[in-house]
């Protein structure tokens, strides 16, 4: 490639420097696919014939088999996956390699690897995300009456079922899917044909490229085709979200495994020990997990400052995202096929998680409630209720006296706002924690996570 | 809200911290649209009676008239929008107002407050993406014809036209576009009546408050409604990478106006002058543009960093998400506003532009893609024009022995190749610069700019 | 400014987007400092006579004080701080004004004040860390006998006293202030008299200026020094870290103060209520800070992505610098005084944090250690006693036939282990826990904090 | 390690996601000499014997020099580098190696071993950042005395020399170097004996291990001695902003590269040409090197958003904070040597560039600076300048009537101003760009990075 133009070879350090080989050779079966689908464009353009065309099919799929199978040589002097194919399709089958290339540029051929590389990794997240919301349905079905104090700002604050908060990480996880249905969207456009921005003198079909490999439309404009890299932000953003779910998620767990907390514990095969105190087992997964989020956050500004301030059109920077890419993608599948190991053997601390949701200070806003079924303002309720939670007695140990004094409106059945279960049970709205709405939401996911 | 629990007022130091009127006042028409929504499910609730409700309906109203006109006192030791237009209604109707809160927290208040502005600033801003895509448009067709140099690697690289470039931009906005309308959707969920975390025990509507604000669902889940920000975060990602396709814009801009490339003037009115420098005239507005890309990438990992690590359910940090949210808005309609109004005030050097598309060398790979036509293979085709190249002559002024020495292939018609506008007539496929394409790309977006 | 070049007044939309004077004027002090100090260096230069620097001098000095007062008023159609002072001088005091600007550019007028500012605001946060920090020490003076279960994980590892804790927060505020020490001395060097770019033909006495404004150095190349913002990233940088420590320290304070673990309750005068749950009590100034953390970082990409790419000299973008720069500066101050007002308030639950630090499982390591003593080896101790903290028993009730059946190594005075207090005694290196070592630190601290 | 506590093995998926030896392997070195100095000091403290510290120093070296040659078999079972070596170790020598994780913990082990790491690291940096200074001095040296146009805004602002533009980076490049000197004197402080964070009860002499391993000082509290990260995160801050000079420079680089300049030329050596166009000839080094300025600013994120909200001491997070800082140190190391190999090969256009600087508009305000010689006020004369460059006239081709009805000021002296190279000569102040000031700065930074 440099033959013509160059008459000093590249200095090994500038080689050394730029080669993408090392890391891009991780897309050579979608850069197979698209310069197969590619000459058979040629093909019908009439740039190739017919044997010809075999013959590089052919070749590609024995050059695939050999790199699927180890024995590929790569050589970081031809720079990249592309070259390095082209080269050695060149060496095994001659003349017809050489034509491949024919109006096609690096730049709209690493857009098309890129995008069918999106496209199956959203794949392969998605089941990865299915299969952990598979595993949060279970648990919620085996805990589905599990009660346990729900929190704000980390301090008690009404009880609920453990399966409600379950079914929260459901939710949030769905949002993830379908940032990923939409970045799989925009993702899925053929670039293929754009040259090296503006396109090229030979007649090709772009649309039927797009059909072979699948894709749902093609791109139309040649400069925009080559420059575009917003799918690949989409997607280390839809990443860095769901990093961000699971950090939360490891949050709580970690928080949850505290002996102060005390409500779960991990299995010994996904806790870890200490290589100085004998006694310790530490949630290193979780936070493992949490820490994690931090990479997904800083690939995607890494993609971000790239493209900053760039100019149109391809410029070689555009090179560094793909380790970005790949780094996000890793950490992401792993995290969530390590989630869907780890939550089915979590053991739940029932007995103590209902203990700590029976503290009847939860019940304080029921209370206040209450009073405003007796036809108080729930300003004033909010007040009274605040005193008596103040006052150093827990809320059901008060007497009707002390609950007169503070308010007229107290009447016998007060007692009866203290029945956790009860109180849960008159939650009804659409989301609320009762068990009703729980089992009804239970049957939704059951529905929704069927495999289609 | 104090009064019962707490023994001491807020210190002053403290309200000073954690106060959010200054900057959440904002949203109060969404605040007061939201509790009018909420007022009149309550009145369903059996809650409020009719009375009730019209007066908590007409005083927000009038405290909404009071906020616009400026004449409202925000009083921060309220700490926040919620609780001075609470105060205020309270204070203006007496114990109706007190009853407005039943059932409703601040969580999932501000939660409201957040899509509702979220929706509406969308709105905003895809008008205004409209307005950039018809001003691209206009000059598209306005320039229609004009060729231009194309450039990689800020390397002249292929001709190609002028309007070929405006669309290019085009597509990229409507990306941004497709962008927000997925968030929209992501947005437009209605999360009043999830309480704190664990809804309430009053009988609420929300399926009508959804229809009243005009959602198109409720939220499913009432702790992952007070968690949720993934929709700020998605609003963020979208207006950064509205951000970025601008900085790129203007990047280019900057580059053109130079004198050096010489190609596009900035009207006087949208450009400044040195406090030093009598003779300069400085592309700042493209500039400042390029530098405001920075803050939204800053302030979306202000965002995704105040998550990271949360637990579960509603955290004090959560209210750090408004001013990066605020700010970004601002940056984005502020510079799509401007780059309307400025781009039917360019001065396109068309003469200087032509002259350098009319570049011989850029034709090369047609010189080369003319070689395959005689049956040279690609790679050697690319090699022989890439000596030729490197020569030190223009292409086209080598003699008709000088390509005969180079490669037998070469024939008379070779000269044919050096005609700018017919190589660009040969440039068919969808997304390539033939004058057909452009002309049909133009036809396409006055289609899909037209209002609906 | 524009009346000489311009052939057009600035668009409206232009100057709103352009203008800095409603940020920027933050820094009248140093902007009419340095414009003092660079009329002085123009009348030795010969530029301007006693009498004219003289007028100058009073007239700036009678600005400042009208801004200081409120009564200036700015205009957003001079752009920029300097500007709007540069003109209400020239009204003020005529042709004599119109004579400060030689041989100077706003180039080199910004990198002053914001060197100024820099300088100047460092100082302040030092001042705050410093309080902070004693604060601090006061908090481990008190507490000094208290004893704490240290964790790492999150889980309990290992007993260690409270103000061992608290220490651990001195050393990090320490290197936040070396940190600014450095920065500092990078900023204190001064850019004045570089112009645009190029200097000036103005034979300016640069370092009288550098001493009249107390700098140490002068910049040594005139366009490094329009162009350099290292000293904004240093402190966005140092600010950012700052935020990182206050965000663990808040981080450990949220959790402290949960009901599960209970070993500090905030005073009433640093928390808030919930407006729903009349119960509640939360730690939302440690929230907050959390939260701001995220700001910071945020603040601190805006600045470094501003940057990257750039060209060199000056570019408007740079423009861009400012406002992450307050933000930064103003959020740092804040938390750090919040912070040195909150701590000496909080209730520290002593009883509770030593009845945890007794749990014997924490000195498990002390009882491989003791292991170690009778000669076994570590690996082969840590293994006995990880299986004996297994088993389910609390380590001090095991019986001399369990520790004997664990290990041969086992005696009588296996007891001595389970005192805690003893335990810490043993801790003697540096930096380790022991009684005496505590009180080795407090007292260096007290020197080290000591106004000098 | 696990024998003890746990009754499970660690699950195969947990094992893949939580072992860090895949990459902490790199630390071998470091971790090695870490554990010889921590022998000894068990030694002194009578744990060890003097036969088995030699025993352990022996089979420890043995163990490096089989890493180093690449026969050393690691075993992600045993999760890291610190397990994997002392697993070797005591199947190579026994029971002497199964004590020398006497008192210590993997939590202050990998705060030494990152801190041996960095300290090295930036040795390697710095001895590369002197050497890209050199190279930078040699080219200023060499064309000291051509010419170039300066820019703001990217507009041609005024002339100045080539050399005054290299030495600005060579300023830039200090200042990092003073960066690096600063983080490097905080990473110098010995952590090792600070255990898992409560120290132990082994009577180590810390200082004694500091003096072995070159350390400065001792960490003083064993809490933060084991949490803080600090220097990791200064370190990719500087990491960071030596991507930003360099991300600047190439900026530069890749304008003056395009045909449009035309003021430098790649060598073939360090340019790559197209794969579709022959004529190509592309700045990849340096669009690469604008483009790892991104995962530089990224790895940074990462780092500070693992450390937000992180409890205190040891959590698993901190693992993944070595990737981050391995890239950035590789990163930046190639990028700089790169740029000291390419530069001396760069072909400097004095032609044109002094063609460019000779522009008569860049004397603009030399003219300005002339008339304020005649008495006039610098705005009035910028505005007079500002009409005559406005003119369409290049100034120098005024006649002496034009310049006479712009201001009555001018003279016959006016011509004067137009010779370049006296314009230069009159800029003295330090910093300025006259002959002599370029000739005294490239003496100071000959002296300056003369070797010690």
């Amino acid at each position: 490639m440099r033959e013509g133009r160059f008459s000093a070879a590249e200095s090994e350090i500038a080689q050394r420097y730029s080669e993408s080989v090392s890391f891009d050779r991780r897309l050579y079966r979608h850069d197979i696919a698209g310069s197969i689908a590619y000459a058979s464009a040629l093909a019908s353009a009439g740039i190739l014939s017919a044997d010809e065309f075999e013959m590089i099919a052919r070749g590609l799929r024995e050059i695939e088999n050999q790199i699927t199978a180890g024995t590929f040589v790569w050589d970081a002097s031809l720079e990249d996956v592309h070259m390095n194919i082209e080269a050695a399709l060149t060496k095994r089958i001659g003349l017809a390699g050489a034509k491949l290339h024919t109006g096609r540029s690096r730049n709209d051929q690493i857009a098309l690897d890129l995008r069918l590389f999106t496209r199956d990794e959203i794949d392969q997240i998605v089941a990865r995300l299915r299969a952990l919301q598979d595993a949060l349905l279970l648990l919620a079905q085996k805990y589905s009456e599990v009660l346990m104090p729900g929190y704000t700002h980390l301090q008690r604050a009404q009880p609920t079922y453990f399966a409600h908060y379950l079914l929260a990480q459901l939710e949030a996880l769905e949002r993830d899917h379908e940032r990923l249905r939409d970045t799989r969207r925009r993702a899925d456009v053929m670039p293929l044909g754009s040259g090296a921005l503006a396109g090229s003198t030979i007649a090709l079909d772009r649309e039927g490229i797009a059909k072979v490999l699948g894709f749902q439309r093609v791109t139309q404009n040649s400069i925009d085709a080559v420059s575009d890299r917003d799918f690949v932000g989409d997607f280390l953003y839809s990443l860095a979200m769901i990093g961000i779910h699971l950090s939360r998620f490891s949050e709580d767990l970690i928080i949850w495994s505290t002996s102060e907390f005390g409500f779960i514990e991990f299995s010994d095969a996904f806790a870890t020990g200490s290589s100085l105190m004998p006694q310790k087992k530490n949630p290193d997964m979780a936070e493992l997990t949490r820490g994690k989020c931090g990479r997904l956050i800083g690939n995607l500004v890494s993609l971000l400052t790239i493209l900053k301030g760039l100019p149109s059109s391809y410029n070689r920077d555009l090179q560094e995202d793909k380790e970005a890419l790949f780094d996000s993608v890793d950490t992401v599948r792993s995290a969530l096929e390590l989630f869907s190991a780890m939550l089915p053997e979590l053991t739940i601390n029932r007995e103590r998680m209902e203990s700590l949701a029976n503290d009847p200070q939860l019940l304080a806003t029921d209370l206040a409630e209450y009073l405003v079924g007796k036809g108080v303002s729930f300003r004033e309720a909010h007040t009274i209720v605040g005193k008596l939670a103040a006052s150093g007695k827990q809320l059901d140990a008060l007497s009707n006296d002390e609950f007169r004094a503070a308010s007229n409106a107290f009447e016998e059945d007060v007692r009866e706002v203290f029945d956790v279960r009860k109180a849960l049970q008159r939650r009804t709205a659409t989301g609320s924690p009762s068990p009703e709405n729980i089992e009804r939401q239970i049957a939704r996911w059951r529905e929704l996570l069927e495999p289609e």
